[in-house]
């Protein structure tokens, strides 16, 4: 139990159901001393819901966060802060007949035998993507945290079912780019084939997954605590907490295990006076601890499991073979949705992790 | 700081370094009345070593278990075991000469800046390989425990370098064959493939690669504690704590970013009273519980870095570009070692989510 | 940082402020199938304020309790719950003009010093008594649980300044009387004259402290985790968490130290085919464990320290000395507040521990 | 379970048993650079017995420390420290006669119900006084951080029995004496007076208990992190897990309970450009912070529950009445051997949260 916790000296604690009143979460360890308002979050949440109503839910919720305490005179206070968004555009009305028939692919089947049957079932409950909602609000604190240090997350869309993005983009391109096309993927034609793809694919009455790239830059050399709180260790765990992930590789990933280790070893040089390598097939990562080169990680995302088309199941109450079609209202594709999701996944985890490290003091600035 | 201890209920702390005195464990919240000796962990060790010296390092230690607590009469007695094995076979003569110029893809370069240059740089010091012997023997207490409940962790080799296993095999096969090949492929022919691949790298004075499949038998479903605490977030962290790891990936993994939902979700049908699924694209894990189906993992392995191709590296006393050729006994291929030490790391996990899910009770039998 | 959750298995984590918008909490590992509604905390939550208005602050909060996840069809669902209570009666005004002035007695000064003077000083902020009330919240959770385990935990006033309680009472007696006297003391007569002290101390602008007994029946044999988790250890850490707590005693406690091992050891005894000690001069508790005698400890509650009086302190801006009388509405003895406090810093204490030891399962009921 | 592990960011975890091969502990999370040898332990190991035979247990160990890992060329790595004492002395044969009749006062009866029967039971096993030297080990580690910092922590008894220490001494006075006496007081002619007591319990084939008292100087402002990691509760939670404490108090304590708030109170004033108080009822700690001013406690240590006498107890095996006349060497006075203990503990928070606080940086020099 209690596995809603994440962190150790900069934790995260989520709660929240899709269907329930709120979701919310509380910041414990956070520095004193940054400049926090509750429009920080707006702008971070409002990034989770893409500007093209053609390849999202219909359920469009117009997230409104409250901040309930740790701040004060506009600025973080050392104090845990407590987030919420209330859960206004709930339509429960399509899981109650689905109650006995476990979605494939989703949690259903699992939690209802580990709770006993107890758990809140609609939209996924505890389950639900929207809990993501959470994971953005916290990641709002750690990113602004992270940028006072000069650390930058980035992540954004590389592929969508079968469109992938075959071009390399600089930092600056993606961070003026991944935010403004529907699919969080930077390059503009590549994102309108995604769009086609996942339009398509809700036309079938189906869905598809893809791939997330991240990356994380400015990140300073030693970060990670080995052998079991090593850096990709964490940024694993915290990325696999958001829901439909299914791989995450660092820098050459599962290629490298194709290649020798001539061409896998990034080579050191000194440039500019700096430690640098010109390669980065580690992906920022050596030995649990940042490299001090851009960290680089791939998220696998699956295809959203809701879909229109009849699906086989059992209805767990009649111990019998069932057919189900979903309804209620789904994204064709969560890829877009995940974008920011693993952002914040990333952020929490450096957060927590310089602190720990000691590149974060515990008061910004003193008054 | 403070990161060499893993899992909440069944918490394992890793201490030693490659050429210090010793490489040891201690396994806290062992359920009382497991029966455990020190031979059930020399099994697992010797397991580490590949029969077939071409294809591992020259160091090759006879490893010697002493149990120094926690056992009393043949059995657990539910205090703290801790468990030791010396460094005997340390030569670091060549390590000194290299001690400024961190060998590429190594922790060398982030250990020296983060620990001041304090830390003990001989053969890897805490980055070494050779404290996966900690993880195993951790690991044997954790498989003993899941055995008492019939759950089996099986992992096997299916990649070296471009040498890939290409059919499938049963539990029983994998459970046959995995440990009797020399690089723990089950297919015979395949692993004599696998080792020509090794010692042609190796001949040229580079190194392999590979990916390490893992199978988990008979977990019950409901396992894992969502969010942060997800089964598969937990497998994942702790699987990252082997050193070289890149990626990890459940059931179709990174392929399910390419496919649809109608074709990634695995449909529930009743088999014999029970809820299964046919396919298992899933990988066993449902919403970050265990869905009562096989766990399924993909492990990339990177190659060696230790390669003994001259390599670009830089002096980190004179801040200049160097050349080094890396000296010492190196594995020209860590897969076949990896295999013991991610089975171990995955029964770690997989006895404190049993124990925190209530699985696995305080104590297995009373006298 | 981050050291504002407390539990392994049932964790608790506050947030909120005296003067910011709400006292708010998550209880995360609750069992799932707990019957619990808002009633539920509204009794614990109206015990918290005596209803005798003459020996309490002015400020009287009428706490209405919101349960915002965690919850369904009554039950409890193995989700987060998280809670809150809204402040309302807040009065700001006095604290502006002693913001430099930290009160002897308080943690105004250190935590100016830690924060960097970013704190919410507003009515001692995150440091005031009114944070209880998350507390309680939480106690009413476990104690909820606890109860379905038949294990009862009552607290009571034994002293008020120099008025102590001169009678045993017994296990039913005290949860008869203890929380309808103003004093939470089930002695009738006794706590008059308590409360007759209280209003001579608050005439004088004079403050008083007193003591809390606390008792817990029903708790099986074996509860706790030596060495570090030890239960008598976890209990006295999280009742100085409690505000004003300045010792913390089990069975003889101090008296123990006087006395002779043949007078202090508690001889066992078959009574009725169960092991019971006669006396039980170790309050329940042997070698970190619970003996299954009751638990009983005793703690003592400092004088309040915001007193009307004046008092010498200092002028934190312009480092000098400086006098002052606190303003602001303060209770002139928190002792009866702290009584339900300290039961639920108890109660939330053995549910964690009791989950560990295997004594709660993690579903109370299965539909 | 896995309650062997204490602090979060500078983690101690024991293990090992009174009459098993080792007592042993490893410290995770201490800072590189910290100058520390195997002499370094000794110094304090020895401290823990009292040079005078007459008032000691007749098994007397010579624990000779060794140190596993985590230290290079004389200096701490940042890697995690293994430290281990042998036990040579183990003469376990008068406990296979008692091992069904529990000792009173002893955690041989929850400890046996607990397990199973499985616990190791010989000398009390993980339940021993013996295993301090666990927490010595590790304490010496602490206390030498934190003399980096100019931080002391002292401890020394102050009463035996009836016998108290009555005058006041400097930090200095106690600093030269409370290693020198037999009994840890640093007044020789009271110390005089407890060995008497001592020895005329020991006589009687009884015990006695008293009081140790603590004092830390040097603490900055702001340590401690409350509502749960407050300075004092985890003081308290580290200080029970000593055996045989059964109170602990801060500052004017149990005392405070009885008098006004107006005498309670510390009054701050500025000295040589620095904030103080005269007086120092709060013991250092203000709302679960350091305030500058000494830490101050005092804890109660109960009597040596094994005596010579005869008393009464149960046959758990045969479920009747008995009589035990424990055999074996015991203590007749644990206070003394119980002062480095104290000591330790109280570093080993400090040391945690100090680092937590941001005071102790991860490494203390760089090459």
């Amino acid at each position: 139990m209690a596995g809603n916790s994440i962190g150790k000296e900069f934790t995260v604690t989520t709660f929240g159901e899709s269907h329930g009143k709120v979701v919310g979460v509380v910041v414990d360890g956070c520095p004193a001393g940054l400049p926090l308002s509750e429009g920080d979050f707006q702008v971070e949440l409002d990034r989770r819901i893409p500007a093209e109503p053609k390849i999202v839910s219909a359920r469009v919720e117009k997230d409104i966060v409250k901040a309930l305490s740790g701040l004060f005179n506009g600025l973080t206070t050392g104090a845990p802060i407590a987030l919420l968004v209330e859960n206004k555009e709930t339509d429960s009305s399509d899981y109650e007949a689905m109650k006995d028939l476990p979605r494939p692919g989703h949690s259903d089947y699992p939690a209802r035998i580990k709770y006993g049957g107890l758990n809140d079932y609609r939209g996924g409950g505890r389950f639900s993507g929207r809990v993501t909602v959470a994971l953005i609000m916290a990641g709002t604190i750690a990113k602004k945290t992270l940028s006072h240090f000069d650390v930058d997350v980035l992540a954004y869309t590389s592929a969508i079912g079968q469109v992938k993005l075959d071009k390399k983009f600089s930092a600056d391109e993606i961070r003026k780019n991944h935010h403004s096309t529907a699919t969080r993927c930077p390059d503009l034609s590549c994102s309108k084939k995604m769009e086609e793809a996942i339009v398509n694919a809700k036309k079938d009455g189906d869905s598809l997954g893809g791939i997330v790239e991240c990356l994380v830059l400015g990140l300073p050399v030693g970060v990670g605590e080995p052998l079991f709180d090593s850096l990709d260790a964490d940024l694993a765990k915290s990325i696999f907490a958001v829901p439909a992930v299914k791989g995450v590789e660092f820098g050459m990933g599962f290629e490298a295990a194709q290649i020798k280790g001539s061409q896998n070893n990034d080579a050191f040089q000194i440039e500019k006076g700096q430690v640098v390598s010109l390669t980065d097939n580690a992906g920022g990562v050596l030995g649990g601890l940042s490299s001090g080169m851009p960290i680089m990680m791939r998220v696998a995302i699956k295809p959203t499991p809701s879909i229109a088309k009849e699906q086989k199941t059992v209805n767990l109450k009649k111990m019998e073979n069932a057919a189900l079609t979903v309804k209620g209202r789904h994204d064709p594709c969560v890829v877009p949705k995940a974008v920011p999701a693993i952002e914040a996944a990333i952020a929490i985890t450096l957060a927590d992790h310089m602190i720990r490290a000691g590149f974060i003091p515990r008061v910004l600035k003193r008054l």
